[in-house]
């Protein structure tokens, strides 16, 4: 069993050991099942009397100063360590290399070396799979597509003709890489399909959240830039480009054409019209409407989105109207009363 | 054929039979597909004057009064009564117990007696899969996962490693239950992956509906309670706990830690914010985006979630804005004539 | 390598040639993309400048004056006549013909001439597969089920029992067919399932995007009509029906038992509630939520929706409350001073 002390696990995260360093520390817990051999954390203050009364041996923690008497971890990050603390105690495993016997592998794919492509898996005519990959049970890899190394294709992914998957990407169960584009040409009332040609090309360090969609381009390609992580049910349009290591919350809809610049948040449930371009470092609220292009470091919300300070004040505003109709009605029978005086 | 009389009806499900008793009833029908031989149903007001010019030679309906002369099945509860319905006129069939040649069950897995495994199914290392549960063609269920009794998996359902279903659960076709939740530590705008190393729980008699997903936790558990029933395309993030008797409507999101107490509904499209507490009973309608704690029994509406009447009234105040500048803009030129013939 | 002059494709697609007829063209690229051996194309007045600073050799253009000098294919709708340039340089592939060796095709099932059903399809017991249709690897079609001919299913199609596919239509991966309705009659807080024993009808030309759920009705029949496009993760409830040529755009809702007629769109993230009626040629914007029938040609928005014209005024006012508070102040205190002086 894993297990070290917790003057190894400061010293491993670059952290600092407050209390007895020679506790030992054999896993890591929430904080309401943790015991006096776990580690727990404390990052968000909604929780502090939860910690406080947590039974944790040891508790990973920003400052000390609320947990007096307790075996601390302190760190300024601590959920940047929480994930360093459950790389040590939880190493992540991999499939044995290899393709299962089920799988189909065209002979003209090439499949690098310790990739492993799992049971009943499809992959196509060229294909190109990265050494060391994981190509999930039942997975589809259309021909001519590309999956770099080191990634991970969960259960049921699709990857379509000629698309690309960079390196290290981590593609959840039921994702879907290049369906056609939305595209027609309305002539009469009847909408005729417009080719979809283009590709989608996921670069490296990406993830994709489940039954995440991803159109491929009309020409050219729909581009996913290098450290962007999207979350489950993410709708990306054809010809969208999200900037890297931008982060795009479950549900939200991308409209085609649409550029995002890099380190942008889109929040829960919230959309983006067509042809936009939202400037680097955005950040569109949750169940916002974006209908126009937002400046660098922009914070939207509402449909249509506006600045969140001027909706929120709008918002509040919202509900004094019927104060502000009877201080009207108020007036109205002041200036009566005043006139009838005056007649 | 299945066939009974008017009166078997209503002594199998506790009604009242009124008019011929002797009337043979041969298939459940939509009001305006169903013919004399058929009984169909009347449940929403919409639906009046279909119901009364329905050829149906049975309606099963909750008041009597606006069908006279007709032959009718009268219970308080309709709805319910045409459950009992279907089942007697379509009993659910199901695959021949054992596994599909094609399926691929570890070794190591426990198959339940009269348990179906369908084609290209992937059963993994020690999972346990209950008696005469189905598993659709091309579901994959991951090494030590747990699938209870009687349940039925559609088609290319995904359960991911060590996830827990219960008894009688019913999941429909994509579901993903188990990917990772949406974690990361971001570090100079690099957002690094927490590992999420946690499981999801799905009690006893729950539904998921078609692509549904639910995320595994952190730490602990995600968890849907016994009893709730989870519309199509609905996110689940990890660590959320969804209370017993709920109904989440399509395309619901639900954030990090939040939990739902019991017999919550959450209407289509509405959505909750992360580490909150929706009380027992607590109802969001469509579209509602709900970013504070609701009490039991609140009925809460709009963006961000209000209670419900005062939303309804803000809503329509929205639209008296006009009128009320109007009567503003009247009373400056009314004040400015009375200072000026003051003056 | 496909190759024509611009004067060859003039003729093929109706449209005028501008310039040196005899250009010879040898692909369809996007505007930055394009060198002086492509065509491309201007159909949106955000990317003039790009248009007109683009290497392209031909530009696809509906109006020939921004652009002097260059050569042209002049055409009133360019759009649509892009579609057919791709359909020209990018015929489309077709898998062979046949049952790949790992599929699972009923012995009772029929399938089609020329049709291919890919690997590891399952094809359920007495199903029709059109001619020419391609049934892409992982799909699973169900029991009775019927795809017409020159059908196109993306790999991990479902199309549970007992429904029906068109001919010509486009499913894209991920879609479902035929999962249950979302019904459950409650008594004293338990949800009992109402069976759904219904079928869903996907008619001639209908294109279904990525992971859309279409849900089978309780009894009858949910239908999407001719010529009708949904896009990628849209939820179709049980015994909707969705008229001819109408647009969904992706991640709408449509609740149980409502109609839309012909020509309907409703754009990104939009709802409607059940057992409404949007009338033909109605368009429900962007992320509204239809509580109420439309009568035929509305335009619609918000939450509840409103004509579109009377929420844009209404948004618009939102922001003005503040303002208008400000002259109500000032107009009471005017008053009182008023009120004062004649004290």
């Amino acid at each position: 069993m894993t297990s070290f002390t917790l003057a190894e696990l400061a010293s491993r995260v670059g952290g600092q050991a407050v209390g007895d360093a020679t506790h030992r520390v054999e896993g890591v817990r929430a904080l309401e099942d943790a015991e006096s051999e776990h580690i727990s954390f404390y990052t968000n203050r909604r929780y502090l009397k939860l910690a406080q009364e947590s039974r944790a041996g040891v508790l990973l923690v920003a400052d000390a100063a609320p947990f007096p008497g307790r075996d601390l971890l302190v760190h300024a990050d601590p959920y940047a360590v929480l994930g360093q603390l459950l790389e040590l105690y939880f190493p992540s495993l991999r499939p044995p290399a290899g393709a299962h016997p089920s799988a189909i592998v065209a002979d003209s794919a090439r499949v690098g070396e310790g990739a492993s492509i799992g049971a009943c898996a499809v992959i196509g005519e060229r294909c190109e799979v990265g050494e060391r990959t994981v190509v999930g049970p039942g997975c589809v890899v259309g021909d001519d597509a590309v999956v770099g190394p080191d990634a991970l294709l969960h259960p049921h992914v699709v990857v379509e003709a000629r698309c690309r998957v960079g390196a290290r990407c981590i593609l959840h169960s039921g994702v879907v890489i290049g369906s056609d584009g939305f595209g027609f040409a309305t002539v009469k009332g009847v909408h005729a399909k417009v080719p979809q040609v283009g590709i989608v090309v996921v670069e490296d360090d990406v993830e994709l959240g489940a039954n995440v969609c991803v159109d491929r381009a009309t020409l050219g390609e729909t581009r996913i830039c290098r450290g962007t992580k999207v979350d489950n049910l993410v709708q990306i349009a054809h010809n969208v480009k999200v900037g890297e290591h931008s982060l795009i919350v479950a549900q939200v809809g991308i409209s085609g054409s649409t550029r995002l610049g890099h380190h942008v948040v889109m929040a829960g449930q919230s959309g983006a019209a067509g042809h936009l371009h939202l400037g680097d470092g955005s950040v569109v609220t949750a169940q916002a409407g974006v209908m126009a292009d937002t400046p660098p470091g922009a914070w939207v919300s509402g449909m249509p989105a506006r600045p969140q300070r001027e909706w929120l004040r709008a918002m509040a505003n919202l509900f004094t109207i019927e104060e502000l109709r009877k201080r009207v009605k108020a007036l109205e029978a002041a200036l009566k009363r005043g006139q009838s005086n005056h007649d």
